[in-house]
């Protein structure tokens, strides 16, 4: 009744299951081995069925181009170092972060509950999606409290600088809560994420005001002048500059992986996924005998709202998922057919 | 020759160790206990010599208040609870946060030491000082990375809300580098520091722009509209209220602290202290052979000072404080008449 077309005419409509496995297929037919394309399609599928979408299928060209160019090894086999306390490390072998997290999650899991805290520092990784889907089942399954940090490639300007230093160096947090999903945040320290403006140049908008520079270091409103050699800038000025500052500290410095500006990619041609490290650190609420945590978070995230705040950080997230869950996982007819002929 | 007084009409000059017992004196003539007062003593002193001046002598009337209301007990002995772990608590029984810091910090650095990663979690406690030189000494004397999360009093709406819900929320951060000061930054989530707003009002200068609202929400530039009844906002946006309900969920609801909008002082007039709770997260970045991490930490603050940032956090606090070493702390005659009558 809107004059729109029908939803049915342009849209297919698929299960979690399907986008999974039309995803694994075309992880596997560009060279990534079958345990890692099942944990990169379901964390790819996560991320479209809840409208993450500057990291859903958006992203899957970017994995095929940075695959094909050899940049990252799709068959890496992760190598989990146990310190022997609750500090745990991965090389990921030029993988992906994903399958190297998923290989030492139970041990990190042990550790937070044997010891109260654990780290997890993850080196020579790629990490080419949202940060969410890494977090947010510590405090969903296991009642834990997590906290991760990423850096990405040399796309923002430290605050009141001309060059790029940081990446979007996003920082992800998740805590549990009682009836209720967990409070799961995942923002970029950049004013806006990279992926927004990949689609905003491919969609031909502006961005808001505040957001980029140009290559000359001036601001711009073009997305297409942020992403050739131009930058973002950070959050909330020297602030958002120096939580940036500490992602590249936690995520790269203290793992031993690259810093966003640090990795030479250029004789790889395509290739888009940044080599750095990722970060977590788990914490069990209940350790010394606070039983009161889950209650305690659903109470201040209620006060905050009530206060005024309608939207909290991954409201609009698990009602996607809910709509995805109940009807399919809506895809443009021409973004399925684009997966179909990767696949 | 600028037409301004000599500084040495109006000031006085003070060794840090003249300012601490004279501060020390202060507390314990107002009720804190010997072994807590030089604690509190050094603690404010540090702010002033540092430059930190809404944390230094200017809170001296506000602690003097509070401790006279008999809503903080200047006398409390904390409770150190270690879980056997790399998670220690601490009750603070209604002192002040310093000193329940100071009673498990040894501890915390072992455990780091031991496991790779520890936290203490505080509460009860009441902080009224800045975060940086709780965390600054892990980094500068032990080598360790610190983060601490405290939340304070309901001065500070959430993100398009209209009701305080959170304090100023500060996070804290540390990291030791290679033949130089450690990098640290400690920043409030709201877009200003509320003893920034004070010193604003004292002084009768307006705020900049979007940094707080009146008591009926709209948005103002009058410091003592934000302070009676108004609130601050905060900063960054959506983003800074996220973190700054991380910081009530990890400040408070793990450890057992009140929020920042529900300890009753409406009972002890004069009090100014924020009764809540207060987080540690210490690691060991050596752990699990990182040798090269103080020179990585190094490398990532140079690249961000030759991509143009001038100034970075911490850098104003160690020049002044090497000024301070070097010529003595400067206080105005004012203050110090203020300071000599309250001791």
């Amino acid at each position: 009744m809107t004059g729109e077309p029908a939803q049915a005419d342009t849209t297919v409509l698929l299960t979690f299951a399907e986008l999974t496995a039309l995803l694994e297929r075309i992880f596997v037919r560009h060279g990534v081995s079958p345990s890692n394309a099942r944990i990169l399609a379901e964390n790819c599928a996560a991320c479209e069925r809840d409208g993450s979408h500057s990291h859903g299928i958006f992203r899957i060209p970017g994995y095929v181009s940075s695959l094909s160019s050899g940049w990252v090894d799709g068959t890496a086999v992760p190598v989990v170092e146990d310190t022997g306390g609750a500090f745990i490390r991965v090389d990921a072998k030029n993988g992906f972060a994903q399958p190297a997290f998923a290989a030492a999650r139970d041990l990190l899991v042990g550790r937070a509950r044997e010891y109260g805290i654990a780290l997890l520092a993850v080196r020579r990784s790629h990490h080419f999606s949202a940060l969410w889907p890494d977090v947010e089942p510590f405090a969903e399954k296991e009642g834990l409290i997590a906290l991760s940090f990423v850096n990405s490639f040399a796309c923002v300007v430290p605050h009141g600088g001309r060059k790029p230093v940081f990446g979007t160096n996003p920082i992800a947090f998740a805590a549990p809560r009682n009836g209720e999903p967990p409070f799961v945040f995942d923002q970029a320290s950049s004013a806006m994420a990279n992926g927004d403006v990949q689609i905003a140049a491919r969609e031909g908008r502006l961005l808001p005001e505040g957001m980029g520079v140009d290559r000359n270091g001036n601001p711009t409103r073009d997305p297409k002048a942020v992403l050739d050699g131009g930058a973002l800038v950070t959050f909330g000025g020297h602030k958002g500059s120096a939580i940036a500052l500490m992602v590249e500290i936690l995520g790269a410095a203290l793992t031993g992986g690259y810093f966003s500006g640090e990795f030479d990619w250029s004789g790889f041609k395509g290739a888009q996924t940044p080599k750095t490290g990722q970060l977590f650190i788990v914490v069990d609420p209940e350790r010394g005998g606070n039983h009161m945590f889950r209650e305690r978070v659903s109470q201040i995230t209620a006060l905050v709202r009530e206060a005024g705040q309608e939207r909290l950080p991954g409201d609009r997230r698990f009602e996607t998922r809910a709509r995805s869950e109940r009807r399919g996982i809506p895809l443009a007819c021409t973004d399925y057919d684009m997966l179909s002929k990767l696949a």
